[in-house]
């Protein structure tokens, strides 16, 4: 899906190398709309949230429109004090010069190391060679910029009745979205104002990004956007918006965690028959952060034991007679005690890119899944070797 | 300290190979006492405690006394229902009768893969072999024979003022302990009553085994149990022996993180300044769990990025301006922006074998301190490889 956030009508990108990162690799990128749009977005809940954020949510406030996007990777501009905040404003002057429209129109946001000040000579450069390379296909460029330890670009497009959405993510470390994931932006023509789109979007995120993990670190940085320009002149009904985003999300929240670092396969952790929803989840996060599980998922093991290791230990108490484990559709445990069950079958299902885990708590009717992935040596092996 | 739990008067010990485990290595240990012993245990937090925790709680609620312990790697006996049960009540049975005592005098644990049964036509043999070679030379054997996924066996001995503490302990994997860790069985001669062990022994490992992590995972059969025989006829003040103890279960805990699977290196997370005690050791293990940050240590890199994104993941909210991090003494960052500090000398601080972050958060008194080792390709591929 080249197209990404500039499939719907209105919109242009483009992503450029400006020499943050030293790879020489693309690293900063814009995305303006012809018109001002309605905006939403969601901001993690890290305590210590980065000054690109703090910017953002300035700009938001004022009247819920905005105009463009400047994003850079290579430095998360996190924990860099009231020098990171005048960096982060100049971000959104400079690239406000080059549009010419007004700065509090632009959202900012940065990705990669904590602790590190922007260059700003370079970001400078960037922005005005982004801004002049702005294109109708410069979708896939963009979202390249912000890539991080991400293998490749995650972009979404997709026609609805009269509407378009288009989306950009990326993360693939540092995944634990508890509000939104790391960076996301959303595009639409349709026409909403900005209360109902931020209604529409905290409620797709909570059921999307917020349902993923890599490894269990929530980030400073995580934060997603949706702009809408109501340039297609259609106005859907909430619900069909509502299905449109969720479907955006959806995909990009999938492609972060198959690219999650150092993965191998997506897991599936299904929790079913729990009393509240939140329960579901908590009991399905439990299992999807466990570096023990995750690392036998990669080693093809059906490795039950680690499943119900992970939520007994998210449970003060729990009848384990009542609980029920599948690993690929098969019964592996149940009534606290191991299921017979053919052991080729089992294995096969571990064998493929995607395991999906089925646990049932018979306690009530809620349910919720959540997604992840294996633990491989090549996530330490990136997290050993990616230095400050 | 080859003497282990066999150390303290009246106490011998024996570990073989009875089979369990298919390599032929020991698997099967009896530590038996001369004495009825006064005795105190602390369990798993898990919500699915496994079977032979549940017998031992059973024979120490009848009056407080133990004489004998019965352990086997290879298998956790966990998830495996009321054939569970049995067998871990027939495994103390056995050992009552070839020890001539009361089947409520044995104490029973197991450690190993959840989700499979005893093989009990072994256990009864290794428990008969086990107990016939029982002598007090047997330490080092019998904690050889509870070692899983660990290098080596982990025992402690040591001479107080008239009286002896032994110990021996087992665990890499599985380690996050919420109210006790994997296994440790603590000896003493001194004279101390059930209630007074009791309530010395939740003190003594709330202030150590419970203040370690190795991969935030919780076991189903976490164990510390103190046996106490009065055979040195002292009777210490109650602080000298809560000392005592202190001293066995820290250097117990200390061993199990610094033999922690795939471990290179040794992690003490300091965390000062906080409102209370608990919230202190919340964001210390918040640290302390983190993979990115353990990943970093690994890789030797002073990446105090991760150390804040694990401390404000963990909070709602806290001020940056009033957070410190110091590595290897070092002052890294504070006030939310990263420090002037010598590259060279930081990198110095992660090369050796143990390394040192302080947090200071600046909102109150209270500290606590939680050990952790580094995270490593071998940590992954061990669990791997740990098939079941």
């Amino acid at each position: 899906m080249p197209g990404g956030v500039c499939d719907p009508e209105g919109f242009r990108a483009a992503g450029v190398a400006s020499g943050i990162k030293e790879s020489g690799e693309r690293d900063l990128c814009v995305i303006a709309s012809r018109d001002r749009c309605a905006a939403a977005a969601t901001f993690t809940r890290n305590a210590f949230r980065a000054a690109p954020l703090l910017v953002t949510i300035e700009h938001l406030r004022k009247d819920g429109y905005l105009q463009a996007v400047v994003a850079n990777s290579g430095t998360a501009n996190s924990w860099t004090g009231e020098q990171g905040m005048e960096d982060a404003r100049a971000m959104a002057v400079i690239a406000a010069r080059e549009l010419d429209i007004h700065p509090w129109d632009v959202a900012v946001a940065s990705t990669g190391s904590i602790g590190s000040y922007l260059p700003m000579d370079r970001v400078e450069k960037g922005v005005i060679e982004a801004v002049s390379s702005l294109d109708v296909g410069g979708g896939l460029e963009a979202a390249r910029a912000i890539m991080t330890t991400d293998t490749h670009p995650k972009t979404f497009c997709m026609d609805f009745r009269g509407f378009k959405v288009g989306g950009m993510a990326k993360g693939s470390g540092m995944i634990h979205p508890d509000m939104a994931t790391m960076l996301a932006f959303l595009t639409t023509d349709a026409v909403v104002d900005p209360p109902e789109l931020d209604g529409l979007l905290h409620e797709v995120v909570d059921a999307t990004f917020n349902r993923i993990t890599v490894d269990g670190c929530t980030s400073t940085n995580d934060m997603v956007l949706a702009l809408a320009s109501g340039a297609s002149g259609m106005e859907p009904a909430k619900e069909e918006l509502a299905q449109a985003l969720y479907r955006a999300c959806s995909e990009l929240a999938h492609d972060i965690v198959a690219d999650g670092e150092g993965a191998t396969r997506f897991i599936r952790v299904r929790l079913h028959e729990a009393v509240e929803e939140g329960e579901a989840r908590r009991a399905a996060k439990a299992i999807a952060v466990s570096p023990l599980f995750k690392a036998a998922v990669f080693g093809g093991d059906p490795n039950w034991g680690r499943v119900v290791q992970a939520l007994g230990a998210a449970f003060g108490e729990l009848d384990e007679e009542r609980v029920r484990v599948k690993i690929g559709g098969l019964t592996v445990a149940g009534g606290g005690e191991p299921a017979e069950v053919e052991r080729e079958r089992l294995c096969a299902a571990m064998e493929g890119g995607e395991v999906v885990v089925d646990v049932y708590l018979g306690r009530g009717g809620a349910d919720s899944e959540v997604w992840t992935c294996d633990l491989s040596q090549d996530y330490v092996r990136i997290n050993a070797e990616y230095h400050t």
